[in-house]
């Protein structure tokens, strides 16, 4: 690749843009995983991460992708067989079905249209007796919409099951209630609104999630809990933890709580209906249908026919530096999505929806071009 | 804690010290793990990986610890029930048995003395009919004790089982030949040999391994090697990698390879040989008791009795700023051990057993004093 | 300062955005000056540095500010009293008479009106036969204003006079051809066209100004270029040179010969005229007067009365995370100024000037809101 | 050159080991010079280097090197013609006369035979009625001595001259009082105990001294503290300062406040002590003759004729990458240098006592063998 002058516009929903800050902690010297520093590091972390999970309970943190922490939530609660309800709200809500199935459970999976959330109002008549858990994803990464999670669980009624929600695009960028909502097991990673590159699948736990790992009978082992709980207590791991990822989590934790999260979540709605409204000022669609459902974390944009949305996002990395996330799955050329998450501000959302509408227009993608002029307006 | 000058002596059998290139590869931004430049970063890494396990086979990374790679490599490969054989020995050893128990295995596990590796006379001995896979551990971290693992194989002779090798501890340290020896399944991770921190678990994977794969019936889907080695032949992942130790290992490749792994395996042999100079010449007992089975990547001490190894390990950490490992399970306050693998030169080992010649003698632990010059002639 | 969420634009005329390769090379662990390591990274970068002067001649290295630079192309070639010719293009201009009058030199300096160049018509009417050097800014940072080196060269006819030029913020942004131009002393510095933090300061020197410096009998030793080029032959400095600012320059380089010197002067003239057209787009005055003679690195707005172009700068800073150039000297409060040089690309230009046109009109100065789609259309 | 494993030993007398933590700050963004964020970074230094300085007036800071600060010294408080005294304590002292004769001062230089400090004893008859400054080296970095300061200054009574002192080696490493000991000039820089790379020139000033710079001649305009220190007052400089460095220069301030000055004095007095036990335990000589004046940062060895030092000290680079100071102007192959100051511990001058020994060892010096263990017992 020849020699770019200028900074990446790095515009995906994830991973985003890791603060300088962050990039920089990640480069300390490792130290010993068992001894006293590791442990202060550990325990302040530890604790300091509940806050964003909005939970008083433990949150569990593995050296792995979000797909670990998915399988976790699983393998830890529940047995062979197990019956399970879940929304196709988009390509990763299809992607934890299938995770579960490998798993060898058993899942309802409600078709969806992937332009809408799980819809509680089907949450009744999907709930069996044997159902041991309700799989939603909070903001569907593929399509940029969020699900309306005290809506699900207050239609669960009280029906025994657990609430799992996976809040891999939402969590830290999007207000989030473990506690006040009622969900048994959230599932994050690092890469997005946490700021950090890859590495770190978490995992927050009810009390009723612990009790019924108790009962769970799938093999676990690497996932479990159990022992990571017991070692945590003291600041330690049962197994080598992923130090220098923990050294950028503590500086990312210093910047969310610094900020504080209601100012977090309104920057990120702030972009986000800045975003939309330049996608409106092109005379373009979000993706994303009801307007009660939009994410404030990403948009995904259709792009209008005959036209194919990974050649204009080729275009627009090719010529302006800007990364854009791929149409996935069945959305494949038909979209493409813009993260508006983790470290970001005016400005450069600004640059971003710039090369947006060059990009656009580069293409030959017939648009108006007052989406620039909308943006900057919502901003102003 | 009061800031100390001067820099930590990080001695334990890992993580171990990053080398500074590494650490600075860790902090640059993370990338669209989509996009061109990220397929060009893992074909590279993915490539060169194999010649540290000197096979021609492919290597499977995933975002865990080492402990995540035990356990891919028996869900990938064995059904629930299935017979394997294991050798105790040592703490590490152990927990792998553990860990198989848990997955629902039924382990024949061979006692040892954590002072030998595994026999290989035992192994016909011990191999059934129904026995799907054997378990070595290479280099026993907690004791200092590499298993002969060509013996190994050659014991088991023509038996079907899969041979499968942790490598944890001498992956990058110690001359390991997957392909030459036999072993279908090799354990290794970032943090010892290769220099990285934590955070990357490793599987080297012979074609019968895969083979196995097909047959086995353990419930996976995050540490599958299947869609992974799919995914990875365009140089992408089924799911986000860890972006920012991928950068770290394509500098950590680099080096040891510009070094050449026979002289990174000799300057092993030479540290090791030194370090056991030092502890007779302290007329202390090096752990291993087996001259044909020293490992070179560590060394475990006794500390004859009564005095509390983790006395004098914390007396040394407090006044000379030098990590040491602990004795683990049954060698807790009898051994400590000292790391000798990694980014290590003459002068840092210098360091480091003058740290514990002063540390033996500060905690009162009667030595004799010509440990150290014992170790600087073994240098010369 | 509360904390604020995403990257800085610091987009004054330097110091400029430092690539993050450059910022980690500025991190790698200082070595000995006197070393083999050393010699080999000095050599490398003192031959490379020519190439950007455009000068087969030495290039001398100070750590030093770019008024050292400035300091050291007088003191090497002058004499106490020595009438000098200078022409007043702006602050910078300004300071370096000042300078040059505090060191001892008669200064003739030629008025001016800030919003040209050197007027290339006026130089055979100063030119005095006792003038030992004509001092010419080419690129005036206060302004925004490039003079005409080789017209004023070509006036200075067959006069012996020495020519020095400050290429301060020119330097590896602008075409500027040391030898072809017959230029004796050429000042630059590290914080701008090169992309390093402040701290080297430059003086690339013709065989005449080598002569000049037998003369030449100002005080003189931390300047002097003798000792400096001797050791320089070997690649060492007779003093302790700024190692690790040469680790970042020795990546600096690399990243403008990779990109290709006229493709880098092309990429500032492209960012200097979609700058301008923004500015025309608002309705307002870019500060140049001549369009011979537009700064590709910079330009100054100018804000119409009664609005303090101070008060607009810092809203802009308060309110988007944008720096901006202040008016300097008679200039303060009149204009500020826009940094387009440097490590830059479209969509943070993009960015920056979609800051300033939210900062002008929520600064309520009138402005037509065409300024970002002008450039825009420019870009494209 | 080859790759090698390790961490390079750089124990030279300065640049010193640069702690990480400081070399991570260099690579912060650079900011604007202009803006509120610097203006409190400098406030902070400006302040606490006071304290390094043990002195309630200002410390100036420029970018150069310790030389550039030499030459500011001179040049705001001298007229052309002046006479100063200075002493022949080594190599550095030479130099700065050098500078001095060069500036057009006219100096007495005291014959030294570099073994010993300036004798206060001679101070008295070398005053003469025009003499209007001393200049003395508080340590010689060429050969390990200490001049003793205070009598020094007693021994100038009530003579007007100024005290100009060089502490570029001892300054944040051995006990030195700007004020209380009476000096007006003080010369450091930032390569040695603060434990920063190269590039800043510092000078700590007197009311004494900034009177006497009313009345000084000597052309000035870069050095001249007068611009300096008013811009200071708000945390601004007259020209663009080295910002990274001043970043690095914080957090450097951290870390020795952080241990305690008299700490940080005690530690370097036990190291030096340590590595005399260990020179004389090899049989060798320490090149300072008088034990009131060791230096605390360095010591100079006298190599045996007919062995040449450097050729051990080369010896000692390549086998065991280990960097030496070697031995400057007139003793140049007859001694070598150990710097044992700034960011050390006890485990590294271990290793690095160890590097000397198997050197010698190796260069077929014939030394005792009982130096490292002395060493070790005197750290012990």
């Amino acid at each position: 690749m020849t020699t770019r002058s200028g900074r990446h516009f790095l515009q995906i929903p994830g991973p985003t843009n890791v603060p300088e800050r962050v990039l920089r902690a990640l480069s300390r010297p490792t130290i010993d995983h068992r001894g006293p520093e590791f442990a202060s590091l550990a325990l302040d972390v530890l604790d300091r991460l509940k806050s964003i999970f909005q939970t008083a309970g433990p949150v569990v943190v593995y050296p792995s992708s979000g797909t670990g922490a998915w399988e976790a939530a699983l393998v830890n609660t529940l047995s062979p067989g197990d019956r399970v309800l879940a929304f196709e709200t988009g390509h990763f809500a299809t992607l934890w079905r299938d995770l579960a199935v490998n798993l060898g459970l058993q899942v309802d999976f409600v078709p969806g249209d992937w332009r809408h959330g799980a819809d509680p109002s089907l949450v009744a008549d999907h709930l069996r007796d044997d159902t041991k858990a309700v799989m939603v994803v909070h903001n569907e990464t593929s399509t940029g919409v969020r699900s309306r999670i005290p809506e699900v669980r207050a239609a669960m009624a009280d029906h025994p099951a657990l609430l799992m929600v996976d809040t891999i695009s939402s969590l830290g960028s999007m207000d989030y209630r473990h506690d006040e909502w009622g969900v048994d097991v959230t599932v994050g990673c690092s890469q997005k609104g946490l700021m950090l590159p890859p590495g770190l699948g978490l995992n927050a736990v009810s009390a009723k999630a612990l009790a019924a790992r108790e009962q769970g009978r799938l093999p676990r082992a690497y996932w479990d809990w159990g022992p990571i709980l017991q070692a945590n207590e003291r600041g330690f791991f049962p197994y080598t933890p992923p130090t220098n990822l923990l050294y950028g989590l503590q500086v990312a934790l210093d910047l969310l709580l610094d900020e504080g999260l209601p100012n977090v979540f309104a920057r990120h709605d702030r972009h986000a209906e800045a975003t939309r409204r330049a996608v409106r000022g092109w005379g373009l669609e979000v993706l994303c249908a009801d307007e009660r459902e939009y994410s404030s974390s990403l948009t995904a944009i259709v792009v209008p026919e005959p036209h194919d949305a990974d050649a204009v996002r080729e275009l627009i990395l090719d010529r302006y530096d800007l990364s854009l996330g791929t149409g996935l799955g069945r959305l494949a050329g038909r979209v493409f999505r813009i993260g508006h998450l983790g470290d970001l501000n005016d400005l450069t959302l600004a640059g971003t929806l710039a090369g947006v509408q060059l990009g656009l227009t580069a293409a030959g993608v017939p648009i108006e071009k007052g989406g620039l002029d909308a943006a900057l307006d919502s901003l102003a």
